[in-house]
């Protein structure tokens, strides 16, 4: 049972994806560890920029790689991208395997962490909170979404997913900090790192337990949620 | 031009492979990173068994992957396994696409980092010592390979790539700077870390400074061999 991981946005994230799922897997040996193929494509057009209506559309090419796993022996996929979870509907439409959701990881791990129903606080990109993405999917059950203001976003959040992306991750640290510093401010019971490339710019250590509530790792999330489908005993 | 990473030989190896790759590239963005294709597949039969006779040949598995990294689109192959290695010439006899040979990055890597021809150490698993993998290659370029003796490969080094293995890379620091630290004390004016666990036990950072002297770390070479080949002008 092959894992395909629809990878490349970021590449680092993928790449932490793919070492988070092996470090959450219980393991005493190479053979005991999950097979999985990452299709890491960078040339995806940028998601925020498409739901901004600035960039072309990322669906032909989500597309190809979703195909390029199935023909590869892939039998579920992942996708370490929050954003392109936009696309969501439309890829599952085109392509006959499960694809674990984002967004359901993120509230699994939610209640994992014993964080019950409320007012929680979505660190993400523009174009995710443009589609609202977690709100749409959360709400239902009872969350509700705090997003940072607009000049939080475009002073902290932006660029320091860009800081991340261009391979310099430990350069978005005190901004992410002050971010969700904002979000538990303003009453949050916990944060959701809503986009793959923040849990690098946040990682694990001072900066991340010093945001004071539970934390969510989109990553390590999709890695649980990966290791479920895999190793449903475990 | 999509780069084939036949890898879990280690998963985790394989995963900070595609990290290094990443950060080790000039980029901006993510359209920058280059596009690559990770075949993870643990199930490959270990490698030191394999060649100490107490294991199954992993050809056929090495084979597959190379296979399937072929159809889906790769361009050329590297291997982030040193051991996996000894199987060198059968992988690339049967694939017609070209393999950067993880030793020959080592031996680009140490003269990026100014080491002349002369005695180097070598960390390593049994089944690279037993091949003298490093040793047939490198000796026709005046290099002289020093190796653990058997008590600290048995006590140290062993154990130390096992621990990564199973997830726990901390658990392998101290046995990893011990060894380090005979082979320098025997003469070594570099120290290669001829196996992909091994630099996950001794990360960039205070315990690998300690070694004092030069050290290879074989992810990394190997990740500059791919960015020459898909880069070639950087």
């Amino acid at each position: 049972m092959i894992l395909g991981v629809l990878g490349g946005m970021g590449p680092l994230a993928g790449a932490q994806f793919c070492a988070r799922l092996t470090l959450l897997t219980p393991a005493a040996r190479d053979q005991d560890h999950i097979p999985f193929l990452l299709w890491s494509d960078p040339s995806v057009p940028d998601r925020t920029a498409a739901r901004l209506g600035t960039g072309p559309d990322p669906l032909p090419a989500l597309l190809r790689g979703l195909r390029g796993l199935e023909a590869a022996g892939a039998r579920a996929i992942v996708i370490p991208c929050n954003t392109a979870h936009g696309w969501f509907d439309a890829m599952q439409a085109a392509c006959p395997l499960p694809i674990l959701h984002i967004v359901d990881a993120a509230a699994v791990d939610l209640a994992r962490q014993g964080v019950r129903p409320g007012r929680i606080g979505l660190l993400a990109t523009e174009g995710t909170l443009a589609m609202r993405l977690y709100q749409e999917r959360l709400q239902a059950a009872g969350w509700e979404v705090l997003v940072p203001p607009p000049g939080v976003m475009t002073g902290c959040v932006t660029p320091a997913i860009e800081a991340v992306k261009a391979g310099r991750p430990e350069a978005s640290t005190a901004r992410l900090a002050e971010a969700a510093a904002g979000l538990v401010a303003a009453g949050a019971t916990a944060v959701v790192l809503g986009c793959t490339e923040i849990p690098l710019g946040l990682p694990e250590g001072a900066a991340r337990a010093a945001v004071g509530v539970p934390v969510v790792d989109t990553i390590d999330a999709l890695a649980r949620a990966a290791i479920g489908w895999a190793r449903p005993a475990v």
